[in-house]
């Protein structure tokens, strides 16, 4: 059967996050690995009254095809909260999607030839190297420093003819890392004097629980890029619900790309969702679980500090769900990783996130999915097994 | 911005169906154009139901992120189904999708190269037709006669090179076809001579109402193929959730281009439709919705035989949800379209579901979504149409 697999398999693979699960579903093992939200934070109760309230108000027409677009009401919703925030958006440049995942599948779909430049952060978010992957194109990827990407080689990228520059300026995945204010207008700046098509994905920009928000860097560009949306971080993630703004000759080629994709989204989660959201505060939903994660983030921070080695370094997000860590160079992650899972503790090796095979002495380190006790245990853990390990 | 579009999407457009339904949105226009399931039947009491348990129940879990490959569940009450007609399945097969329209799209993925040959019948799907021509990919088309398709085209097809062959054999959309049992198994032996993947896409198969049930072209292939199913015409397409079956070496490749397009599957939506179906007898409300299709389609024919001028030929399908009409050579259905959009009557004309550009005489007229009273005086108004069209 091998033989008969489109030539694009053969570079694009499973999830390497996603066999980690596997390995970490392990009870006793205290699991940084994986990217999920706290589900102690799901209003389920809210989600219950909502779903009932579908039913016995819409009842068959949730259950019927709806359109491509998405449900109009949700749309004005979403729009009204970037207005909230500062963002003039009309409802009729959103698309709902499947989750923010299938925004990059059909971007791509729209944008990819074989062979086209997309520029990437380095370390970049790994469901959009996949995503893109699909569509064989040539990743060109830029450091990511403190504040944003290094500008030199994000221009010397775009002088060379890219077509695209796809990133997380917000409490990246996997890096925590988050664009400064001036890094941002830079961004545009050059995306804007280069013709290079901006996408901008911000699944953690509403999670921020240091410093100040930050304009997005969509809102700098003069030339219309992309930008994505999620309710997975915010809400719950079962749903899939996701969202792309776009400008109109754009947004009608992607929606052909949707429909070709799968037809349209759920039409009951997002009614759900809608409901959810017209009877209830999600703003004050969103407080609650920022304050949670910037406590399970300060633990994590202050518990590393106390059991890492000092050659290790690590990032301080201001947001988000992730901090990223660098151990020595020459430092194996991946071959920590098997000795921490021995110690039963786990995290994500740095490896899949580079393109270019580097990031062997880097790791990811997710603090939204376990509460202080169990970080303070597994940070203490995976500091023995550090330790041991650079001995 | 044009100039930054793939190529692909010069050859890719927007559903004509979809555009249709927004013409046809006229409450005093009677469409038989959409393809939507008759909403009076879906079992949204019992639905309601499942979802207020499945909060009780489960809670957080049907909120939270979830294995690409679905819900376990699920997929056994999927294979289970399989078994009770008499197929085996494991459901370690099943992969858990996006309606089955997704299916097409990750299907493409894991095996169109640009330019591979792919076999379809003439008429064919408009949603694999739009899915796949986003892989690029050369259409080679069969006639489908009254029990098939031609099975001398077909063998030229595969000789010729053919990496796939996709088919509805089950009261097709869009002509209302069935394979007959001889052509089943010939077909199954075609693929397995030239080693042609065969792709058995049958959302309709259980909606036989007249005549036997017959198995699937996949149990006859030796050489495992493709097999898609879904709920969307059985319990309701809002949901959007499919299945395919696939042998193991496949099967993994089709999870990670699942993976790259959306994670997984609305985890609510498989939570909601697996207690549904664990609480409720979902053969009894098969059998309810053929007893419903069944009245309909009778009455539409009986109504064409009464209405239309005789030159007009049909469909007489034992199931599904549609039927085809073919004009004497020379009319045009689009034509005839906006003739009958005045008489406030509407269907989908038959052209775009064929890439040759042929088909022009042709029409397809829906029978599941309207009730008989409305089938009677549509069938009147666009016999009348068609009158006055021909003179």
């Amino acid at each position: 059967m091998s033989e008969k697999f489109a030539r694009r398999m053969g570079t694009v693979h499973r999830s390497f996050i996603r066999e980690i699960l596997k390995v970490t579903a392990d009870p006793e093992i205290i699991s940084f690995a994986g990217g999920l939200p706290n589900p102690e934070l799901f209003p389920v109760d809210a989600m219950a009254k909502a779903s009932q309230e579908v039913f016995a108000n819409i009842g068959a027409s949730a259950l019927q095809y709806s359109t491509t677009e998405g449900d109009a009401g949700l749309r004005a919703i979403i729009a009204q909260r970037y207005a909230n925030r500062g963002l003039t958006v009309d409802p009729d440049s959103i698309l709902v999607t499947t989750g923010s995942q299938q925004i990059l599948d059909i971007c791509a779909k729209v944008f990819l030839d074989k062979g086209d430049k997309v520029v990437i952060e380095r370390p970049g978010y790994l469901g959009a190297i996949q995503a893109f992957s699909i569509f064989e194109p040539e990743f060109v990827t830029v450091s990511l420093e403190d504040d944003g990407p290094n500008l030199e080689e994000l221009e010397v990228a775009f002088k060379d003819g890219a077509k695209c520059f796809y990133a997380v300026p917000n409490f990246q995945n996997p890096s925590g890392v988050s664009y400064g204010l001036e890094k941002r207008k830079a961004v545009a700046e050059l995306t804007d004097k280069y013709d290079v098509l901006f996408v901008e994905d911000d699944p953690y920009g509403e999670l921020r629980f240091l410093g100040e928000d930050m304009p997005s860097v969509y809102s700098f560009c003069k030339k219309p890029g992309i930008l994505c949306g999620s309710f997975s971080k915010i809400a719950a993630p079962g749903f899939r619900i996701g969202w792309v703004v776009a400008e109109k000759a754009v947004y009608d080629k992607l929606v052909i790309a949707k429909q070709a994709s799968d037809l349209h989204t759920s039409t009951l989660a997002q009614a759900i969702m809608r409901r959810y959201l017209e009877t209830n505060d999600i703003e004050t939903h969103v407080e609650l679980i920022k304050e949670r994660y910037g406590r399970q983030r300060a633990c994590m921070v202050e518990m590393i500090e106390k059991y890492f080695p000092s050659d290790v370094s690590i990032t301080r997000p201001e947001g988000g769900m992730f901090l990223w860590a660098t151990m020595p160079e020459g430092v194996s992650s991946m071959d920590l990783f098997d000795a921490a899972i021995k110690d039963k503790v786990a995290f994500v090796p740095g490896r899949p996130f580079y393109v270019d095979g580097s990031g062997e002495n880097t790791l990811r380190l997710n603090f939204s999915n376990a509460d202080e006790v169990r970080i303070e245990e597994g940070i203490k853990r995976l500091g023995l097994s550090i330790d041991s390990f650079l001995k």
